[in-house]
């Protein structure tokens, strides 16, 4: 008796004996190897494709050969002719098995295939949406076995991707007719988590894209998802119009305190903004709003029940009671979005605590502190700087009221990150002569052609991440006295210091707009970094730790700051400057994983449950924290005398001197 | 070692040994016993109320003493007060064990009361319904500790009454907040089928009310009922408002045909009329809309579709493919309901086929056939007439196509159901004379008084129920030949038959507006009559049966004719006359049963599958049928020639013979 052939997969290893003329897909799906598929192995969708590996394979005991896989059949060769397969691959549905065989697997075959991110410290996403799409042939009706067009539709789903029990909202079943005549009984239907039917369109369809959204206070950003590649296809952001009703997002509380459901208002706003955003990214990306099934939303508390139209009056005061802390799930239609499938279904991460949002739970997701052996300190900076620290043995969170400083608001001359602000600045030392670069331009204030390449933008103002350099500067050239005070009997040595009133300015920069830092703005950037310090400081007391083993800084101003800078000034605990890096916008990364892998969603529920949340307005060591961060570079003595500084170095033009600036000051402070 | 105290409770007869100041609803729960709360035990809903039997009970072994029971405590007494306690009764969650009893629960406290229903012949409805309050005490918002507003409220569902893992919409997140701290953190909230949170209302509330509704095409119909009584407190009809876009169902679908987009309308319509119907109900009862938290419908396949805003040119024409055939629950919003809770659940019954409606399915859980050891034989007449043949061996059921005639259209004098609309005939076969009674007044035309007693409505017309007595009458008076033809011959012994171009007429009531019976006004009932027949006999001989035991007619033209007169026309087949019975609206008390139980909500899905649906339009059985049936009374031979007749009874004024007066004749066919 002959053996039926050995079949061996690449790279998973899995191996099994199937009849001549199996289809590899279908001995590939008996053996559990992961080979996506949307047509169900009808030669439609191209995602099946495989590779012969031929050759003699000891390691297998196998000798694998081209004879023995089938020729291309005709389906085959009209999917190629039409839509191309790529080199030397087959269609698995298609091509079958005649003889012994290594096929390979190539990742973008995997339903699991992995997206790789920039930063080597982040872990690959693995994609797995929560959307699926699955093409399936239903049967016609028949009056002498009358059934629903529904019925038939979960018949097939079930017989054909056993898929059973779905459930299916009332507009679905409103548009099952039209598209099972249209496709002549032929549809894709879009299934979301296994568990719900959303959408079903005629004929086959493999286009599914998703939409991940992060809700800041003053920006919303979108990115515009492949939900089959987990490729960004396209990325757009808009300022948050509330604004309008506040600037910052306690005075936004604020208006609705005053103006009772004045929260519709800002409910409508912020939605109406993000379907425009939508339509923006469907539009750069050529992709048909029709087409995105999926969005994901992470915000802070506030933008979090302001987009779900929840009144956020709670939140403005202890004990600042969310409505909900689980991650929700329901249709887009629900929160009035239409600039996207009109069965698209939504999900919002969940917010921590009263003052940590669902942006962290997304910092979470991108950042996986919980599986760190390292204890990471991940600071996302706003209006509010949400706090993570801990490693996979504890997670704990705050919430630190930095105030608006550090986005260039209450800064006399500050501005938003825009064509035109400064963002980086050097101050000579021994003439005090401060040089700058503004965005927009390569090129330093003092070489040649600055002026020219600044001709249409001008020099505006400074924005959050050079304010942080301007003052780390001035400290570091002595302008700036350990207590934040400009040092006014520096006035006598140059004119860039000068009397304002009854304190002292520092003149940035002449010309018109004239840009000087003033005493109050020194102070309102001691406020929010002593804020944000204390906040780190408290979830390392009860860590019990002095020190942490890295620093992310997360959100736009996090990826815009010199470290250096931000540790001179004292904003983050001292840590090797190597340790301490950039995540750029942590929070809408964590809504892209939430996007593209829908166990993301239930781990993060899980995550959160044990991440200890520690609230800052009622704990007295953050006073003392606060008190004590307030000078520069700053002592954690419980009251505001400034230690005794290490001397700084200073630094030469392009950083390179790690090390800590304030590290030997505090090592000395007793533990409390 | 003394042994706890027994308490025994009737009528269940569950026993049990409980510690001394155990409060008796505490010993019924854990012994199965069913008794209600909504207030879970705190004495505020007063639905756990039961009595003591005093007396010494040989057969439980057992002397319950009055002073076994505690006496009232102050919550009792403040129940008391505000509420009242019935007579001789206790709070079950605040009476407590300090001795041996016998408990008493009376059918009020029951869970699952039963409500009597007024024929015999039908089953009792017992409440369990979809819909359930459950008053809670949540725990308060923690800075410390924080979690959701929502979480906390799940959490004392889970431990306060076992509910775990509910779902919830965003809608009622958005409320919870207001609910919540409204309420002082003790709430009450609405849970459907145990499985959905869909409202919470400040403090505690037990009224819960829902409504059921027929939604025909001529006339919708709502019943308001209290959820826990199982009690109707409002009914209300109003006339189909898509009337306007066609008198009958296919017209209305021809519409649609012709005016792509044309179901929107149709389907706003008949919304706006159900918002209407709600409105008034609610107020007729005193009951606000928002304490209305469910709703059921039945309604044939074109309005099911119409309401649920599904295009229904498809069940136009063969196949005649409904869109669903399942029960469908979602939310009341969903179809644009307004007058009711706005996060209300709405249960549509499913539809059997293309022709054979969710009120078939009403009709069943009204009648209850799969349970009957009888051959029941279920005709609901309307536009089409839905037949439903069997017991609990086999169920079959078919839809015919009777045409408007039974409703009043199509007939000259005819007019529907309404004061003045005669509804009673009687003709004398001597004198060809004839006497009728109307709508609105209870005596005969030939009674004094009667001109006096219509001189403000008139006689205006002659609805469904009086077509088939006079067309009956007028046979059994010899005036209406076996063929359906009027005889012209008696013209000359009587001016009421009278020449009518080339046919005659008979005058029923002379004056203004003068009433006549034409020849097309018979042909027309002819054909309906016929149809309805056809399918029944089409089914009959599916079943290989020649006659049935039982015939129920439903609806509100079956609930109004004579069924004496129906079998003289030869309407229904043979039947001893008092085995047919009129079933009133049975559709509309599916709807309510299903309201009032949701098990009945599974049962029917269960039902329906098995029930044998037959097309007429396609099955060559029903033309011959029909052709057959087309006499007066009819024959079921093939071909139209008229059976010689078995002398007709000649009735008194006032029925009383029973027996049939087509059997002996449709005996004698053979069977095919």
């Amino acid at each position: 008796m002959t053996q039926d052939p050995l079949i061996v997969f690449t790279p998973s290893g899995r191996r099994g004996r199937f009849p001549n003329g199996t289809p590899i897909l279908k001995a590939a799906r008996s053996l559990g190897v992961d080979i996506d598929s949307v047509c169900g192995g009808r030669g439609l969708c191209g995602r099946c494709q495989v590779r012969l590996s031929a050759g003699d394979f000891p390691k297998h005991g196998i000798v694998s050969r081209d004879e023995n896989l089938s020729r291309a059949n005709p389906v085959e060769a009209r999917y190629d002719e039409k839509r191309g397969i790529r080199a030397r691959q087959r269609l698995s549905c298609q091509a079958q098995i005649l003889g012994d065989l290594v096929i390979d697997v190539p990742p973008e075959s995997q339903v699991h295939k992995q997206v790789v991110r920039k930063r080597a410290e982040v872990r690959a996403i693995e994609i797995d949406p929560a959307i699926r799409l699955h093409y399936i042939e239903v049967e016609e009706p028949d009056m002498h076995n009358p059934s629903g067009d529904l019925e038939r539709v979960m018949t097939a789903l079930e017989e054909q991707w056993g898929l059973a029990r779905l459930e299916c909202d009332l507009r679905v079943i409103q548009g099952l007719q039209k598209a099972l005549r249209g496709g002549d009984w032929k549809i894709t239907v879009v299934v979301h988590r296994g568990q719900v039917l959303t959408t079903a369109w005629p004929g086959f369809h493999d286009r599914a894209y998703g939409v991940a959204v992060d809700v800041g206070s003053t920006t919303i950003a979108a990115h515009l998802c492949n939900l089959a590649s987990g490729e960004v296809v396209a990325s757009a952001g808009v300022m948050n119009p509330q604004i309008r009703f506040g600037e910052d997002l306690m005075s936004r509380v604020s208006y609705v305190m005053m103006n009772p459901g004045g929260d519709k208002d800002l409910t409508a706003v912020v939605r109406e903004a993000i379907n425009a955003l939508f339509k923006e990214v469907a539009a750069e990306a050529g992709v048909a709003t029709d087409h995105i099934l999926n969005a994901t939303f992470v915000g802070n508390p506030i933008m979090h029940h302001l987009l779900l139209g929840i009144d956020p009056t709670e939140l403005g005061g202890a004990p600042f009671a969310l409505a909900a802390n689980s991650g929700l799930t329901f249709w887009a239609s629900e929160i009035d979005l239409v600039e996207i499938n009109r069965n698209a279904r939504v999900f919002v991460l969940p917010c921590i605590a009263g003052h940590v949002g669902a942006d962290t739970a997304g910092v979470i997701l991108s950042e996986t502190p919980h599986l760190s052996d390292e204890i990471v300190l991940i600071v996302d900076v706003g209006t509010n700087a949400e706090i993570v620290l801990g490693n996979k043995d504890r997670l704990l969170a705050c919430s630190s009221p930095t105030g608006p400083a550090f986005e260039g608001a209450q800064i006399s001359c500050g501005q938003r990150a825009a064509p035109g602000a400064i963002e980086r600045v050097r101050i000579d030392p021994e003439t005090l002569e401060p040089r700058v670069k503004v965005i927009g331009c390569d090129l330093w204030s003092d070489e040649d052609g600055f002026d020219e390449a600044t001709k249409t933008t001008g020099v505006t103002g400074i924005c959050g991440s050079g304010i942080i350099e301007v003052l780390a500067e001035m400290y570091l050239a002595g302008i700036l006295r350990k207590d934040g005070t400009i040092d006014g009997a520096l006035a006598a040595r140059s004119t860039r210091v000068r009397p304002d009133g009854r304190t002292f300015s520092y003149l940035l920069r002449e010309g018109e707009p004239e840009l000087c830092i003033q005493q109050n703005d020194v102070r309102a950037i001691q406020l929010g970094k002593a804020a944000l310090y204390a906040g780190a400081r408290l979830l390392m007391d009860r860590l019990g730790i002095e020190t942490v083993d890295r620093v992310v800084l997360a959100g736009a101003f996090g990826s815009h700051i010199d470290t250096k800078h931000a540790m001179i000034l004292g904003m983050i605990p001292d840590c090797p400057l190597d340790k301490v890096g950039s995540a750029g916008n942590a929070a809408g990364t964590g809504a892209r994983i939430a996007l593209l892998n829908q166990r993301a969603r239930d781990d993060i529920a899980e995550i959160i449950k044990r991440v200890e949340k520690i609230e800052t307005a009622v704990e007295a060591r953050f006073q003392e924290h606060f008190v004590g961060a307030m000078g520069i570079p700053h002592t954690n003595d419980p009251f505001p005398q400034l230690a005794a500084a290490v001397p700084l170095p200073v630094p030469k033009a392009d950083g390179g001197e790690a090390g800590s600036a304030t590290g030997g000051r505090r090592r000395r402070r007793p533990r409390a």
